[in-house]
């Protein structure tokens, strides 16, 4: 339905703006959803999108577009801004967004926005003080917080004074020092009597993050607690911001994006860049990795070329080898990987993982070593050791790679680093190094 | 923070049921939130489990618990109740949780636990008359709709009237048909006169989706439009549902860790089943597909027997050239499979993707293969054209792997398959065995 709906908004607008009828266009930008236009403009060249961006009615609907439109276009759009018209777009954002987006600027050009925000650079500048990726960053400054001693008529009037706010669906209630001591839903709020006070009825000690828990943990939480939002309190538990649940959904997108990229060594930067040298670039590192990986199977067979050259066939088996190696190792680091990402492995728990995923694949590897070891015997293959060896070969091979799969990711993410970067091309070349440098001495020992 | 609250319970939970403290394990669960209570469930072993679980205190908590456990942990958990005391605990479940469950259950055991819902049942019989997966499964028909014609000051009326609700953040407008026609926000609502009509300031048109729509569409309209409930309508139009953005959370996270493991040729369930055996069975069928491409190397290799025993070095340099295509072709799959299941690729831009990923990998081919002739150049195996042979090799290979693994995602999903599932076996089995095919073909008509 909705899809629908930006389709035929996107093959509109391109006719509109093909035959050069500007007026129209206008009109159906301003009956369409900030969201539908970053969708359309995302898939529109970087020509088309800029004179579509222009037609824009309100700075106030461009604010919102370059908020949603994806890293690549906004920074093209950006790139043809001077910064006073940038901070005159930037101003119209939520403090948030406009953070999010500076971050993605050159420091120099970021800096330069921020000279031209007036007073709204002071909530944007919190949010850059804080690490990227870290709740403090991302938080909305943006939240309705109200004394525990009030009563619930008084709330109410607060709330109307207010006026239209992003995230008050939740009242947050804090005590006089600003601590933040409970929460109640605005549901909660209209059912109870004017005189109430708040303290009486609030849900106390509310599920909170602190400004320093990263935004994995902070979506975690969100997702476990089933919450629209949840506040965030500096190191003294002072109320300090709100992460809302819109932010959590990209934040698990992102991740989960990120993740499944970096473990086939590229990244989401080359989903949305148009170049073709800029994605062979990031591709490039793990592919170099894993071809210098390749240069050690070349040498490692080399060192071994007389028991190949005795027994040539036995050369045939090594490609199933290897690939069924790489298979039960990335399926082991896939599983390691996501379980930590999901929170359903913790790290305390490793050696227990570990176990179950070698277990397992070990089972797998004496399945797979005996029938390959009953495949070469109807071959009738070399010598009578061959199906031996070649089963052999293909079982500890395949436990190698399971327990590399397995231990490498686990050992990585405690060392802090982030499991999926490093994992896929350290797995696969490492993997696969070790299985020829298996095969080759098991066949040269027992040939 | 909160995980922290998740450990410590854990710990002191499982130290109180070992000293076999009841009582305190007892008030302890009273204080603790049942997504906690079903965190830690599902580290337990079966035994201990179910000792903490029939602690809970009261039939409500028991039910949120089970509805949040994975879904191993519930299996067990109800394989040890009667149908009338699981029905017992199913209908103090949300109508959409309740279905989910019953979804999982034996056809036999889930009509039977029906037949004891009482007035329950009709709610989610409804659910599961939809399509699994679908937005009418996992809609809750639990929802706030008023008439286009009602005052502000009686909404309110009604809202309290009805008490606490869990998805009654948006207040939906329907005409005297049902038929949707607008929304509005609670805060909206509070913030108007007392005597203004709901149609003169809701929000028309909203954003919906009908009970057909696929979970995984529900969850980018969501995510897109940062909303925090869909409305689900039926063919007609009639408002039947809501989705809230908890559930969309949920969807997101599984069909993210659902595309990645596909992809690695395992499945959610084996992170979450206890049993070496069972995590064997799910990862047997990708290995096996694999094993059997693995013959067809073994046969071709045979084929060529003649120029391998020739110039054995060529040997030495088919894993290099097996790896390098594997891995830029699971980047181009990667590539595809994510950015379809983001909403970022789009089916009709099919020949768009495919150009881009393999033009990139063009790129990288040809760096690649003239980097490793370089290298046999070095090494000075063989004759004159070796070199030209393994760099020809790889950069033939690693192109047509490209192609592989961008096309058959492409193909699999415009088919209507899941693009993830079948990618992995197929297209890293396909990638080999046409390497292998490439690699020979190359070699013996060069040599």
């Amino acid at each position: 339905m909705t899809d629908r709906r930006g389709s035929v908004l996107q093959a509109s607008l391109l006719r509109l703006v093909r035959r050069g009828a500007w007026e129209h266009a206008k009109r159906l930008l301003e009956k369409s959803h900030p969201a539908d236009i970053a969708h359309v403009l995302d898939r529109l060249t970087a020509t088309d999108r800029q004179a579509v961006f222009d037609l824009i009615h309100s700075n106030e609907t461009r604010a919102d577009v370059l908020a949603l439109l994806e890293f690549s276009a906004r920074a093209d759009l950006l790139a043809g801004l001077e910064p006073p018209s940038a901070a005159q777009m930037v101003k119209d954002m939520s403090a948030d967004d406009a953070a999010l987006l500076l971050r993605e600027l050159p420091r120099g050009v970021a800096d330069e926005i921020l000279t031209h925000l007036g007073d709204v650079a002071e909530d944007v500048e919190v949010l850059l003080g804080h690490p990227e990726h870290s709740a403090g960053a991302i938080m909305s400054p943006e939240y309705f917080a109200l004394p525990e001693t009030i009563v619930v008529k008084n709330a109410i009037e607060r709330l109307q004074q207010r006026g239209d706010h992003e995230a008050s669906f939740y009242v947050y209630v804090v005590d006089e020092r600003g601590y933040l001591v409970g929460v109640l839903s605005l549901r909660q709020l209209i059912l109870q009597p004017p005189d109430k006070q708040l303290r009486d009825f609030m849900v106390p000690e509310p599920i909170r993050v602190t400004t320093e828990t990263d935004q994995e943990e902070v979506a975690q939480v969100v997702a476990r607690y089933d919450l629209l939002a949840v506040p965030v309190v500096d190191a003294s538990n002072q109320l300090v911001g709100v992460v809302t649940v819109d932010d959590i959904i990209d934040v698990i997108q992102d991740e989960a994006t990120e993740d499944m990229l970096k473990l086939a060594g590229t990244t989401v930067e080359e989903i949305q860049s148009p170049s073709m040298l800029r994605g062979a670039w990031i591709r490039f590192p793990w592919l170099a990795a894993s071809f210098v990986g390749g240069f050690a199977g070349i040498y490692l067979l080399g060192r071994f070329e007389g028991v190949l050259s005795q027994t040539l066939q036995i050369a045939f088996f090594l490609p199933i080898v290897l690939a069924m190696g790489g298979n039960v190792g990335s399926q082991c680091s896939m599983v390691v990987v996501r379980g930590i990402a999901t929170g359903h492995f913790e790290l305390r728990s490793a050696g227990r993982i570990a176990s179950h995923e070698v277990g397992t694949s070990l089972l797998l590897a004496l399945f797979f070593g005996i029938g390959l070891a009953g495949f070469a015997t109807f071959l009738g293959y070399g010598p009578p050791s061959f199906p031996a060896v070649v089963g052999l070969a293909m079982f500890v091979s395949m436990v190698i790679a399971a327990t590399l799969g397995t231990l490498l990711p686990l050992l990585l993410s405690r060392a802090g680093a982030d499991p999926a970067v490093a994992s896929g091309p350290f797995v696969t070349t490492s993997i696969d190094v070790a299985g020829i440098l298996t095969f080759c001495l098991i066949a040269s020992s027992l040939l």
